[in-house]
Protein backbone atom coordinates (compact mmCIF):
# COMPACT_ATOMS: atom_id res chain seq x y z
CA UNK A 1 0.00 0.00 0.00
CA UNK A 2 1.42 2.90 -1.01
CA UNK A 3 -0.02 6.16 0.53
CA UNK A 4 1.26 9.53 -1.10
CA UNK A 5 2.06 11.98 1.91
CA UNK A 6 3.20 15.16 0.49
CA UNK A 7 6.67 15.76 -0.93
CA UNK A 8 7.49 19.04 1.17
CA UNK A 9 6.13 18.19 4.36
CA UNK A 10 5.59 14.33 4.87
CA UNK A 11 2.06 14.74 5.73
CA UNK A 12 -1.59 13.90 4.18
CA UNK A 13 -5.06 15.07 5.60
CA UNK A 14 -6.84 13.24 7.46
CA UNK A 15 -10.64 13.23 7.87
CA UNK A 16 -12.24 11.76 11.31
CA UNK A 17 -15.95 10.13 10.54
CA UNK A 18 -17.98 9.54 13.88
CA UNK A 19 -18.91 5.71 13.32
CA UNK A 20 -22.71 5.53 13.52
CA UNK A 21 -23.46 8.87 13.01
CA UNK A 22 -21.85 9.41 9.95
CA UNK A 23 -20.47 12.83 11.61
CA UNK A 24 -17.72 14.86 10.36
CA UNK A 25 -15.48 15.37 13.82
CA UNK A 26 -12.19 16.86 12.84
CA UNK A 27 -9.38 17.10 10.48
CA UNK A 28 -5.66 16.18 11.69
CA UNK A 29 -2.48 15.35 9.47
CA UNK A 30 -0.51 12.25 9.25
CA UNK A 31 3.03 11.41 8.65
CA UNK A 32 3.58 7.51 7.70
CA UNK A 33 4.54 7.14 11.68
CA UNK A 34 1.66 8.53 12.82
CA UNK A 35 -0.40 6.70 9.94
CA UNK A 36 1.30 3.23 10.77
CA UNK A 37 0.58 3.70 14.57
CA UNK A 38 -3.12 4.61 13.91
CA UNK A 39 -3.38 1.38 12.31
CA UNK A 40 -1.45 -1.07 14.85
CA UNK A 41 -3.13 0.99 18.17
CA UNK A 42 -6.01 1.40 16.53
CA UNK A 43 -6.28 4.70 18.14
CA UNK A 44 -6.23 7.59 15.72
CA UNK A 45 -2.63 9.28 16.17
CA UNK A 46 -1.73 12.49 14.42
CA UNK A 47 1.50 14.70 13.93
CA UNK A 48 0.98 17.34 14.99
CA UNK A 49 2.49 20.39 13.31
CA UNK A 50 2.79 22.85 15.66
CA UNK A 51 4.19 20.85 18.13
CA UNK A 52 6.45 19.08 15.30
CA UNK A 53 5.67 15.28 17.12
CA UNK A 54 3.21 12.63 17.28
CA UNK A 55 -0.51 13.34 19.25
CA UNK A 56 -2.50 10.61 19.97
CA UNK A 57 -5.76 12.02 19.97
CA UNK A 58 -7.17 12.59 23.45
CA UNK A 59 -3.82 11.65 25.17
CA UNK A 60 -4.80 14.57 27.36
CA UNK A 61 -8.60 14.74 27.48
CA UNK A 62 -9.12 10.83 27.56
CA UNK A 63 -11.95 11.48 24.37
CA UNK A 64 -9.38 8.75 22.24
CA UNK A 65 -10.78 7.67 18.80
CA UNK A 66 -11.00 4.10 18.36
CA UNK A 67 -10.27 2.95 14.34
CA UNK A 68 -13.27 1.14 12.84
CA UNK A 69 -12.54 1.79 8.84
CA UNK A 70 -10.01 3.18 7.30
CA UNK A 71 -10.30 4.51 3.66
CA UNK A 72 -8.42 6.05 1.24
CA UNK A 73 -9.22 8.29 -1.74
CA UNK A 74 -8.47 7.96 -5.33
CA UNK A 75 -5.30 9.65 -5.44
CA UNK A 76 -4.18 8.18 -2.40
CA UNK A 77 -3.07 11.36 -0.95
CA UNK A 78 -6.10 11.55 1.76
CA UNK A 79 -7.55 8.98 4.39
CA UNK A 80 -10.69 8.82 5.73
CA UNK A 81 -10.58 7.32 9.19
CA UNK A 82 -14.53 6.21 10.81
CA UNK A 83 -13.76 6.05 14.47
CA UNK A 84 -15.84 5.96 17.57
CA UNK A 85 -15.28 8.62 19.99
CA UNK A 86 -14.79 7.98 23.56
CA UNK A 87 -15.91 11.14 24.96
CA UNK A 88 -18.70 13.96 24.68
CA UNK A 89 -16.79 15.26 22.08
CA UNK A 90 -13.77 15.96 19.90
CA UNK A 91 -12.89 19.66 20.24
CA UNK A 92 -10.89 21.26 22.78
CA UNK A 93 -13.42 24.08 22.82
CA UNK A 94 -16.05 21.75 23.90
CA UNK A 95 -18.14 20.78 21.08
CA UNK A 96 -18.92 17.01 19.71
CA UNK A 97 -17.40 18.10 16.40
CA UNK A 98 -14.45 20.69 15.75
CA UNK A 99 -16.93 21.93 12.62
CA UNK A 100 -19.36 23.43 15.28
CA UNK A 101 -19.34 26.70 13.06
CA UNK A 102 -21.57 27.50 10.22
CA UNK A 103 -20.79 30.22 7.43
CA UNK A 104 -24.19 32.17 7.38
CA UNK A 105 -24.40 35.74 5.22
CA UNK A 106 -20.39 35.97 5.15
CA UNK A 107 -19.94 35.26 9.35
CA UNK A 108 -19.57 32.55 11.38
CA UNK A 109 -22.50 31.23 13.45
CA UNK A 110 -22.39 28.59 15.94
CA UNK A 111 -24.40 25.87 15.07
CA UNK A 112 -24.49 23.35 17.69
CA UNK A 113 -24.13 23.48 21.89
CA UNK A 114 -21.45 22.83 23.94
CA UNK A 115 -21.20 19.37 24.72
CA UNK A 116 -18.83 19.65 27.76
CA UNK A 117 -16.92 22.09 29.69
CA UNK A 118 -13.43 22.42 28.17
CA UNK A 119 -11.98 24.15 31.31
CA UNK A 120 -12.46 21.29 33.26
CA UNK A 121 -11.63 18.45 30.17
CA UNK A 122 -8.21 20.36 29.32
CA UNK A 123 -7.91 23.19 32.33
CA UNK A 124 -7.47 27.30 32.42
CA UNK A 125 -5.53 26.14 29.23
CA UNK A 126 -8.62 24.81 27.59
CA UNK A 127 -10.76 27.38 25.75
CA UNK A 128 -8.36 30.09 26.76
CA UNK A 129 -4.88 28.64 24.99
CA UNK A 130 -3.79 29.69 20.96
CA UNK A 131 -5.83 27.66 18.56
CA UNK A 132 -4.47 24.63 17.97
CA UNK A 133 -2.52 24.06 20.98
CA UNK A 134 -4.77 22.81 23.54
CA UNK A 135 -6.54 19.98 21.86
CA UNK A 136 -3.21 18.70 21.21
CA UNK B 1 -15.15 35.98 8.36
CA UNK B 2 -11.12 35.15 8.63
CA UNK B 3 -10.35 31.45 7.41
CA UNK B 4 -6.81 30.66 7.84
CA UNK B 5 -5.47 30.06 4.74
CA UNK B 6 -2.01 28.42 4.40
CA UNK B 7 0.89 31.16 4.10
CA UNK B 8 2.69 28.58 1.96
CA UNK B 9 0.33 27.93 0.09
CA UNK B 10 -2.22 29.76 0.31
CA UNK B 11 -5.10 26.93 0.27
CA UNK B 12 -7.04 24.86 3.44
CA UNK B 13 -8.39 21.70 2.51
CA UNK B 14 -12.35 21.19 1.97
CA UNK B 15 -14.15 18.24 2.67
CA UNK B 16 -16.96 17.23 0.83
CA UNK B 17 -19.94 15.49 2.92
CA UNK B 18 -23.03 14.29 0.91
CA UNK B 19 -26.15 15.77 1.76
CA UNK B 20 -28.45 13.35 3.12
CA UNK B 21 -26.61 10.46 3.23
CA UNK B 22 -23.14 12.04 5.16
CA UNK B 23 -21.28 10.31 3.32
CA UNK B 24 -17.87 11.71 2.53
CA UNK B 25 -17.18 12.06 -1.12
CA UNK B 26 -14.13 14.03 -1.15
CA UNK B 27 -11.08 15.83 -0.01
CA UNK B 28 -10.01 18.63 -2.25
CA UNK B 29 -7.83 22.32 -1.94
CA UNK B 30 -9.37 25.85 -2.09
CA UNK B 31 -7.49 29.13 -2.23
CA UNK B 32 -9.39 32.49 -1.18
CA UNK B 33 -11.04 33.18 -4.04
CA UNK B 34 -12.43 29.49 -5.13
CA UNK B 35 -13.72 29.76 -1.20
CA UNK B 36 -15.46 33.18 -2.47
CA UNK B 37 -16.63 31.66 -5.76
CA UNK B 38 -18.51 28.73 -3.96
CA UNK B 39 -20.13 30.17 -1.50
CA UNK B 40 -21.64 33.13 -4.43
CA UNK B 41 -22.27 30.61 -7.12
CA UNK B 42 -23.31 27.69 -4.73
CA UNK B 43 -21.34 25.10 -6.11
CA UNK B 44 -18.33 23.49 -5.30
CA UNK B 45 -15.11 25.28 -6.39
CA UNK B 46 -11.56 24.16 -5.64
CA UNK B 47 -8.12 25.42 -6.61
CA UNK B 48 -6.72 22.60 -8.36
CA UNK B 49 -2.75 22.30 -7.34
CA UNK B 50 -2.16 20.36 -10.53
CA UNK B 51 -3.24 22.75 -13.15
CA UNK B 52 -3.19 25.60 -11.04
CA UNK B 53 -6.29 27.15 -11.71
CA UNK B 54 -9.98 27.13 -10.33
CA UNK B 55 -11.78 23.76 -10.68
CA UNK B 56 -15.95 23.93 -10.57
CA UNK B 57 -16.12 20.35 -9.42
CA UNK B 58 -18.10 18.87 -12.06
CA UNK B 59 -17.21 21.53 -15.23
CA UNK B 60 -16.40 18.62 -17.11
CA UNK B 61 -18.45 15.39 -16.06
CA UNK B 62 -21.72 17.55 -15.14
CA UNK B 63 -21.21 15.99 -11.78
CA UNK B 64 -22.10 19.38 -9.59
CA UNK B 65 -21.52 19.47 -6.04
CA UNK B 66 -24.54 21.84 -5.14
CA UNK B 67 -23.66 23.59 -1.43
CA UNK B 68 -25.97 22.91 1.08
CA UNK B 69 -24.18 23.94 4.17
CA UNK B 70 -20.39 25.17 4.78
CA UNK B 71 -19.05 24.25 8.47
CA UNK B 72 -15.80 25.87 9.70
CA UNK B 73 -13.25 23.83 12.17
CA UNK B 74 -12.24 25.33 15.86
CA UNK B 75 -8.87 26.67 14.15
CA UNK B 76 -10.49 28.35 10.77
CA UNK B 77 -7.73 26.20 9.16
CA UNK B 78 -10.39 23.26 7.35
CA UNK B 79 -13.73 23.44 5.79
CA UNK B 80 -16.65 21.04 5.68
CA UNK B 81 -18.98 21.66 3.35
CA UNK B 82 -22.45 19.48 2.73
CA UNK B 83 -23.22 19.56 -0.69
CA UNK B 84 -25.64 17.86 -3.34
CA UNK B 85 -24.56 15.80 -5.73
CA UNK B 86 -25.64 15.69 -9.04
CA UNK B 87 -24.65 12.91 -11.14
CA UNK B 88 -23.93 9.53 -9.52
CA UNK B 89 -20.67 9.99 -8.13
CA UNK B 90 -17.88 12.27 -7.44
CA UNK B 91 -14.93 10.52 -8.64
CA UNK B 92 -13.40 10.23 -11.65
CA UNK B 93 -13.03 6.37 -11.38
CA UNK B 94 -16.68 6.09 -11.81
CA UNK B 95 -17.07 5.50 -7.49
CA UNK B 96 -19.87 7.66 -5.84
CA UNK B 97 -16.80 8.62 -3.55
CA UNK B 98 -13.30 9.12 -4.08
CA UNK B 99 -12.89 6.91 -0.64
CA UNK B 100 -13.59 3.60 -1.91
CA UNK B 101 -10.68 2.10 -0.73
CA UNK B 102 -10.53 0.20 2.70
CA UNK B 103 -7.51 -0.51 3.90
CA UNK B 104 -7.04 -4.43 5.05
CA UNK B 105 -5.18 -6.25 6.78
CA UNK B 106 -2.21 -3.88 5.22
CA UNK B 107 -3.21 -3.52 1.51
CA UNK B 108 -6.12 -1.30 -0.05
CA UNK B 109 -9.51 -2.97 -0.92
CA UNK B 110 -12.32 -1.65 -3.01
CA UNK B 111 -14.94 -1.95 -0.87
CA UNK B 112 -17.71 -0.30 -3.27
CA UNK B 113 -19.19 -1.04 -6.43
CA UNK B 114 -18.61 1.45 -9.27
CA UNK B 115 -21.62 3.92 -9.84
CA UNK B 116 -21.47 4.50 -13.28
CA UNK B 117 -18.43 3.98 -16.77
CA UNK B 118 -15.52 6.90 -16.17
CA UNK B 119 -14.81 6.34 -19.74
CA UNK B 120 -18.00 7.18 -20.99
CA UNK B 121 -17.80 10.44 -18.90
CA UNK B 122 -14.44 11.84 -19.02
CA UNK B 123 -13.38 10.03 -22.47
CA UNK B 124 -10.83 7.51 -22.43
CA UNK B 125 -8.64 9.36 -20.79
CA UNK B 126 -10.97 9.00 -17.18
CA UNK B 127 -9.74 5.78 -16.03
CA UNK B 128 -6.41 5.72 -17.41
CA UNK B 129 -5.52 9.61 -16.99
CA UNK B 130 -2.55 10.04 -14.38
CA UNK B 131 -4.31 10.55 -10.77
CA UNK B 132 -5.50 14.09 -9.52
CA UNK B 133 -5.47 14.98 -13.49
CA UNK B 134 -8.97 13.56 -15.59
CA UNK B 135 -11.25 14.22 -12.57
CA UNK B 136 -10.58 17.63 -13.15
Amino acid sequence: MQLKFDKTTGLLPAIIQEAGTGKVLMLGFMNAESFEKTLTTGCVTFFSRSRNKLWVKGESSGHVLKVSDIRVDCDADAVLVVAEQLGPGTCHEGYHSCFFRRVEDGKLVIAEPRAFDPDAVYGSAGSAAPAGKAKE
